[in-house]
C-alpha cells in the first residue's frame, strides 16, 4: 500500500505531508531510503534514478509530475505498468503566465527600462504595438493553443506549429516538416512548448535560430522556451546570442537540470532564467488529483490519462 | 493654416517630419519659437506652456495628445475652443500590454528569479496561480474595461470600481465613494487607469493603500498607476513600501514628469518605474487621425471626439 516519492531536485517533504493528510491509510516513503521497496505500491516519479522503479516488484501505477513523460520513459527498465500524466487546468493557466509574461518582458523592453531606470534617466525607448509583431508557438497541444490564444486576444500577430493543422480563429497554422522553414521566416518572437521526442531533440539548434525573421520591427528575434531543455542546444543558444542571431532568450528549461553552475547562461545579459518552474503548480492541486486516481484505482475503476507509451505523450 | 507642436517633454521633431507628409499645404511650427503666432490654427499640445494657446488668436482647434486632458483644462487662459482628445485602438492595446505585464511582472515574481538568475542559484520560488490572485482596476472606460477582461481571461479574480456600475461578464462591479472600501479590501494588485479630475486628485494616497488586502496569497498588496501622475502621492507611496503596506510597486506617472534625478523611487529595489510609456504610440497613427481630423474641419465636416469640458474627459 506503500507510495514511494522518487523526485530529484523537489522538496518531497512537502508532497508528503499533503498527501498523508489526503491519503492516510498510504504509508509513504521518501527516495533515498533503506526501506525495502516491495510494499510500494504507487510511485510519483520526476527524474526518478534508472532502474529504480524497476525494484519496486509490486508496483502497479506510476504517477509522472509534470506534463511531459519523457523523464520516465528514458528509463530502459521501466515496468510495463500504466503512467498517469497529471493533467491540470491550473498546469495550463500556469504555464499561459509564463508564456504571456515572457512575450511581453521582451516586447516591451523591461530589460532595457531596467537600465534606464537604474541610471535614473527618464528615457523614451521605442517599441513597435502588438499587432506589428508575430509570435509563433511550436507545439499546439493544450498548453500551446491556450498561450496562442491569449497572446492573439492581446493583439500579437499569431501562428503556430505542430504536426497536424490545427484550426483556432485568427491563428495562421502550420504543420509538418515541410512548412518548419515558412513559419520560422514569418517569426519575430517563437516560443517552443513541444515534448520532448527523438525527432524534436536538438531541434533549437544554430540553424533553426537562423531562419527566423530578419525583417522584424523588434530589437530581433527571441527565443523562449518552456517545453524540454533537450529541445534545445544550449552552447548553440549562447553563440546565436553572442552573434545577434537571437536577440534574446527566456529559458525556463535546460539540457542538464539543474542548470551546472559553471553555464556561462546564468550570467547572459540578454538570457533570462526560470528554474524549470513555467508551469510549477500548487503541490496541493496536485496531491489532490492523485488522490482521486489512487481512489479510483482501489475502487476498481479505471485510471484517467493513462499516456500513451509509442506516441510519448 | 499653421499648425503647432506645443509638446513638452517629446520629440516634436518626428511629429513634424510625419505630419509633413501627411498635411503638405500647413505650415508647421515647434514652439518654442520667435515666428509670431497670429497665422497658428491648429495646435498639437502637450504639458504646452499655460497661456500660450491663449495668443494664437486663430487658434481653431486643440488636439490632446494622450488620453487625458487634464494637462489643458489646468491652464487657466484656456480658449474656449474645440479640444479633440486621440482615441486610437493602438492606444487601448498598449496600455493593456503594460497592465498585464506589470500584473504579471509581481505575480510571477520576477524581481526574486532575477536575483537568485544573478545568484546563479536552482531555487524554486512559491507563487499562487493566478486563479487565486484578486486584481482590482480603479477606472472602467475603455482602457480599464479592456486590461480588466485580459486579466480576467488570464484566470485573475478581476474586480472594476468606477463612478457607474458596470457590466462586464465575470468581473465584480464596484461603483461611487461607498463602494471604494469594500473595493479595496478584496485587491491584492490594484490598478490605476482614472482620470485626474478634482475627486481624483492624491486618491492614492496612505490611506487607500492601507484598505488593500491584508489576507492575499501572494507577497504583499502591490500598486499599479498607469493613470495620471496627480492621482498619487509620491512620498506617501515611498512610505508605503518602506513599511511593508505596500509589497512593490509599477509606477508609469508620478506628480512631476520627468521624474526628478533625486526622486528616491527611482532607487528603490520595490519600485518598477516607466517614463510615462505605458500607451506611447507609434507616432504613424497617430499622426494620420490628426491630419483626418483637419480634413474633416476643412470639409465643414464635425470633428470627431471633442471633449467634455464639465466632465473632463
Amino acid at each position: 500500500m506503500t507510495i514511494l516519492l522518487t523526485m530529484t531536485g523537489t522538496d518531497a517533504k512537502s508532497w508528503k505531508q499533503q498527501l498523508e493528510a489526503l491519503t492516510p491509510d498510504h504509508p509513504i516513503l521518501i527516495w533515498p531510503s533503506d526501506e525495502p521497496l516491495d510494499a510500494v505500491k504507487y510511485a510519483l516519479a520526476w527524474n526518478s534514478p534508472p532502474g529504480l522503479l524497476a525494484r519496486c516488484t509490486n508496483l502497479e501505477v506510476i504517477f509522472s509530475l509534470g506534463a511531459g513523460v519523457d523523464h520516465l520513459i528514458s528509463d530502459p527498465d521501466l515496468p510495463d505498468i500504466p503512467i498517469v500524466r497529471i493533467v491540470d487546468p491550473n498546469l495550463t493557466m500556469r504555464m499561459t503566465e509564463y508564456v504571456v509574461f515572457h512575450v511581453l518582458l521582451h516586447h516591451r523592453r523591461f530589460h532595457d527600462y531596467d537600465r534606464v531606470q537604474k541610471a535614473k534617466k527618464w528615457e523614451i525607448l521605442h517599441q513597435p504595438g502588438a499587432n506589428e509583431v508575430r509570435v509563433g508557438v511550436m507545439g499546439m497541444g493544450a498548453l500551446g493553443s491556450d498561450a496562442a490564444c491569449k497572446l492573439r486576444d492581446l493583439g500579437f500577430q499569431v501562428a503556430g506549429w505542430s504536426n497536424s493543422p490545427k484550426d483556432f480563429p485568427g491563428i495562421e497554422s502550420f504543420a509538418g516538416a515541410d512548412q518548419l522553414t515558412p513559419f520560422l521566416n514569418r517569426t519575430d518572437i517563437l516560443v517552443v512548448l513541444l515534448p520532448h521526442t527523438p525527432e524534436t531533440e536538438g531541434i533549437l539548434n544554430k540553424k533553426l535560430f537562423a531562419s527566423l525573421a530578419q525583417d522584424g520591427v523588434g530589437q530581433g528575434p527571441i527565443l523562449i522556451n518552456a517545453g524540454r531543455g533537450k529541445l534545445q542546444i544550449d552552447a548553440e543558444i549562447l553563440a546565436a546570442l553572442d552573434e545577434n542571431v537571437l536577440h534574446a532568450a527566456s529559458l525556463d528549461v535546460f539540457e542538464q537540470e539543474p542548470l551546472p553552475e559553471d553555464s556561462p547562461l546564468w550570467s547572459h545579459e540578454r538570457a533570462t532564467l526560470t528554474p524549470h518552474i513555467a508551469s510549477e503548480s500548487d503541490n496541493r492541486a496536485l496531491t489532490k488529483y492523485i488522490a482521486e486516481q489512487i481512489k479510483r484505482h482501489e475502487a476498481g475503476l479505471a485510471l484517467e490519462n493513462v499516456i500513451d507509451n509509442t506516441k510519448g505523450y
